[in-house]
């Protein structure tokens, strides 16, 4: 059986994925123009001026040591990372990536990055192999979908990436953590979709003291 | 004891609370630019060119027979009215209400309406009065809460209105009904949100298979 397509972001509750007009190695850093505080749930800067990741997932993932938190958070960023088989992430994500994720990047699955000039693949320790495809979504995705066999294929992001597969009905379903967060600015996850496009139906919602998870699938038309 | 501060609305996933410039009256109507999918939770255009309302409360309240659905859903709609002992609202959802709401106005509270030009109160069969306040939303909410007595005040909408108290510090809680629905376009609940403003804490979610229900208190300053 063939696997999905989805993507699982985090999304303020004001609707913005991330700041804008940030050079992505800033979001993650303190020095940025907004702090990441959407990404609370996930990842917060210490008074030691270096990152924690409080679940125990994340630890394991990025080789932090033992120990973390388990719970619903915990699983649920576990089951997002176990069902995917490859994945699909825009040029700048990718860009800002190589100057912020550790030399082991943390996907472990092959990458299909959209791009309009081709680059050979870029083989990182820990069976990440970014793939980049010049020749559009579509394509993207079907390389995507054969490389991961019955495990699914999660859009990564950024934002306009996952905005191009909704709109054009190749997502299956979608999650999105809700924190209680106010940005005010940023660059939206949900900007110009086409209203006639996507019926959505809500399968789940689970509630942490951080974050709401809201799951959706949506609808062919 | 005084009682709180609130708001409690819905809002399409993409963050918006009303189709964008089309008249209050038109917002209910299937006629309108944008079909009110963001409210069929509560309400719904039947094929004999009618709303329905679904759920118990709204039967009752607004006096349409015996029946309807109980539920999550149902028991958070009478919760939002037995706690409400006034309303603040802007003029222009009066202008629109005069229009649209029945004889009985469904609020059953005194209402303090946002306006530059003074008017007489109007009184509506069931409890309703509309006052007409011009000095200010601090002098609308002060005389919601003396009218409120021990019980909470709304601010009823639309979103610019809440937006004022948001952004003024005067809000303590807020409920938001998210339905699995992308309007695209509209009048965001949130926008122009000072992102340095309000501090937000989880409190509940609920969910029915139409909805899911998040509340939130507002930390002060």
């Amino acid at each position: 059986m063939a696997g999905k397509v989805f993507f699982s972001v985090t999304m303020s509750l004001d609707g913005f994925m991330a700041p804008e007009d940030v050079p992505v190695e800033y979001v993650f850093s303190p020095e940025g123009r907004n702090d990441p505080r959407v990404h609370r749930w996930m990842a917060k800067w210490s008074e030691l001026q270096a990152w924690v990741f409080p679940l125990r997932f994340f630890r394991e993932n990025l080789k932090l040591g033992e120990g973390g938190e388990e719970g619903r958070d915990n699983d649920i960023a576990r089951e997002t990372f176990e069902r995917t088989g490859a994945c699909v992430m825009g040029r700048r994500m990718v860009d800002g990536g190589e100057l912020s994720w550790p030399e082991e990047a943390p996907f472990h699955t092959p990458v299909f990055v959209l791009t309009h000039t081709g680059r050979d693949p870029w083989e990182r320790p820990g069976g990440t192999t970014f793939h980049f495809v010049d020749d559009g979504i579509e394509s993207a995705l079907d390389r995507a979908r054969e490389a991961a066999g019955d495990r699914d294929v999660r859009i990564a992001g950024g934002a306009e990436t996952i905005q191009q597969y909704l709109d054009s009905g190749l997502i299956d379903e979608f999650s999105i953590a809700l924190p209680p967060v106010l940005l005010g600015t940023g660059i939206r996850l949900f900007d110009h979709v086409d209203p006639d496009r996507p019926t959505l139906h809500q399968t789940r919602t689970d509630t942490s003291s951080r974050v709401t998870h809201l799951t959706y699938t949506v609808g062919k038309r």
